[in-house]
C-alpha cells in the first residue's frame, strides 16, 4: 500500500501503518500494524474526548512511575486486565489432561534451597500445616524422574518472605524438590492464605472504579522442569475459598483447584493431593 | 451478561468485562469495554509472545520514567502513533469550509503579551522576516470582530523560547493579537523552521526500529478564540517543506498548507496569507 500523504479520521490506520519504512523487522510490523488498528479502533468506537485522553495519558504516567526496583505497576496492570493470562494461554495451549499453567506472579526467586522429599519448608512455625503430595506424569501416566519441582507460596499472614525480609526467615514456605523413579512428590508446608494485589497506586484506584477488589484466592505456586517436557508454571488453588470466581488477575483455572482434606496422621493439619501431566517437547 | 467463573483464551473478553460492578460509572464501563475487546483482540490477533509482552511491559516503564516537568513521553508515543490526532479529528468534525484543527503541541506558553496589530514577535532578529496577514470570517464569509488570536512558533534554529530560557529572549517568537471590525489580522515573525521532536527515549527508539523520522515540518502556531465561537487549535505550513507528507506527529492537512511568497516590501522577507473560518457553538 502507498504511504498515505496527509491524516484523516477515515483512513487513520493506513496513515500510520504505511509510514513504516520497508526494510524493518517484518514481525515489528505485524505487530505494530495489529496494535494501530485495534487502538485505533478503540478510540473510534467510544469517540474517545479530550479529558479522557488526557487521563489516560497522566494514568499511564503515574503507572510508569510507580514502577522500582520491588513494584511492577504495568505488569499489576496487565494482570489486572487479563493480558497476562491471556499471553500465557496462547503460548501453551496444551493436550487435554496436561497440567494447565496459570500466571508465574512477581515473587519468585531463584535459587531457593533443594531439599530432601517430605522436608517442611514453613520455617516461621505460622499457619496450618499441611502434607502436599501427587506425582509428576506423563500424557500415559507414566512416572517422570527428575523433574524438579520449585515451590512457594505466602505466609499465614498473605506475605511472601520477600516482602518482609527483616520478619520472616530466609527462604520461608521455598523450596526445590526432584522426583525419582516412582515420579512422587511431597512435602510439608502451610494452607495458603488469600491476599490482595499491592493497591495503593494507580492500578489499586482503576480496581476501585471498576467496582473489583483486589484479591487472590489462597494457592500454592509450583514450577516444574524436565529437559524432555515443556515447562510448568501453575499454582494450585484451594477449594472453598471465597476468591476462586474473582481472582483480580484471572489466574484460576477450573482444573487446578483441590480440595484440602484433614490428614489423619496430624492432629490439626491438612493434606492437599495433586499429580501433575507434563507435555512432552515438540519432536 | 452473568459473571464467567474462569478465564479462558476464548472467553478471556467477557471474563474480564462482566467483572466490572454494576453501579459503576456507565461510560467507564463503555470505554474499559471497548478497550478491553481492541486489547485482546491485538494480543490474539498477533498471538503476541511472552518476550513481546516484556518487552511491552518494559517499554511502557521506560516511557513512563523518562516524563517529568519538561518532558511528556506519553504524549509523544501518542503524537507518534497518531492518536492525538485522532481524538482531535474525532471531537472537531466541523461543516466544510471551516478551519481545520490540528494537535496544540506542547509548546504553547499562557500569558504571552497582547501587542499591536503589526507588531513583529521575533525578538532575537535571527530567522527569515516573515509577514503574516489574513482575516477571521465567518462560514458565510463575514468578518468576525474581537477573535483572540494567540501565536507561536519556533526560532531559526527550531527552539521554542522554553526551550532554549538562557539563549532566547522571553516571549520570542509568541504574541497575542485582537481583531477588529474588519476581522483582519498581521504581524511580523519568522518563517519557521522544521524541527525533531525529542528523539533520545523510548519513542526515538520506537521510531528508529519503525524506519521513521523524527521530523515535523515547518509551522506557525494558532489558536483563535471567541465567545461565540469554537476554538481553533491549529498550525499553517510552509508550502515545499522536506517533512509535509511525513510529520512525525501527523498533523499535517492539506487545507493547512501556504505558500509563502516573496514580500515585495521587504528585501528578504515573506508574506504568507491565511483567512481562518470559524464555526459558531451549537445553538
Amino acid at each position: 500500500m502507498s504511504q498515505i500523504d496527509y491524516f484523516t479520521e477515515e483512513c487513520s490506520v493506513e496513515a500510520v501503518n504505511t509510514r513504516m519504512g520497508e526494510t524493518i523487522n517484518p514481525r515489528l510490523r505485524e505487530v505494530m500494524a495489529s496494535l494501530i488498528t485495534h487502538l485505533h479502533g478503540f478510540v473510534k468506537e467510544v469517540e474517545l474526548t479530550q479529558e479522557e485522553w488526557e487521563f489516560a495519558i497522566d494514568f499511564l504516567t503515574r503507572t510508569g512511575q510507580t514502577c522500582d526496583d520491588k513494584r511492577q505497576e504495568f505488569i499489576l496492570l496487565s494482570d489486572t486486565l487479563g493480558v497476562s493470562m491471556l499471553v500465557d494461554a496462547i503460548q501453551h495451549r496444551r493436550p487435554e489432561g496436561a497440567t494447565e499453567n496459570t500466571v508465574f506472579g512477581p515473587f519468585h526467586v531463584d535459587g531457593a534451597p533443594e531439599l530432601e522429599m517430605g522436608a517442611n519448608i514453613s520455617l516461621d512455625g505460622k499457619g496450618e500445616q499441611c502434607l502436599y503430595e501427587g506425582r509428576v506424569l506423563d500424557l500415559d501416566g507414566n512416572p517422570i524422574e527428575g523433574v524438579r519441582i520449585d515451590v512457594w507460596s505466602d505466609n499465614s499472614e498473605g506475605f511472601y518472605d520477600v516482602q518482609q525480609p527483616d520478619e520472616q526467615p530466609v527462604w520461608n514456605n521455598r523450596g526445590v524438590f526432584i522426583t525419582g523413579p516412582d515420579g512422587r512428590y511431597w512435602f510439608t508446608g502451610i494452607k495458603p492464605v488469600s491476599y490482595p494485589i499491592p493497591d495503593d497506586g494507580p492500578v489499586g484506584q482503576m480496581l476501585r472504579h471498576l467496582g473489583r477488589h483486589p484479591w487472590r484466592p489462597a494457592h500454592m505456586h509450583f514450577l516444574l522442569d524436565h529437559p524432555d517436557y515443556e515447562r510448568i508454571v501453575t499454582h494450585t488453588f484451594v477449594a472453598g475459598d471465597t476468591y476462586l470466581t474473582s481472582d483480580t488477575v484471572f489466574g484460576v483455572k477450573e482444573s487446578l483447584i483441590l480440595d484440602y482434606a484433614a490428614n489423619p496422621d496430624v492432629k490439626t493439619g491438612w493434606q492437599a493431593h495433586f499429580d501433575f501431566v507434563m507435555n512432552p517437547h515438540e519432536q
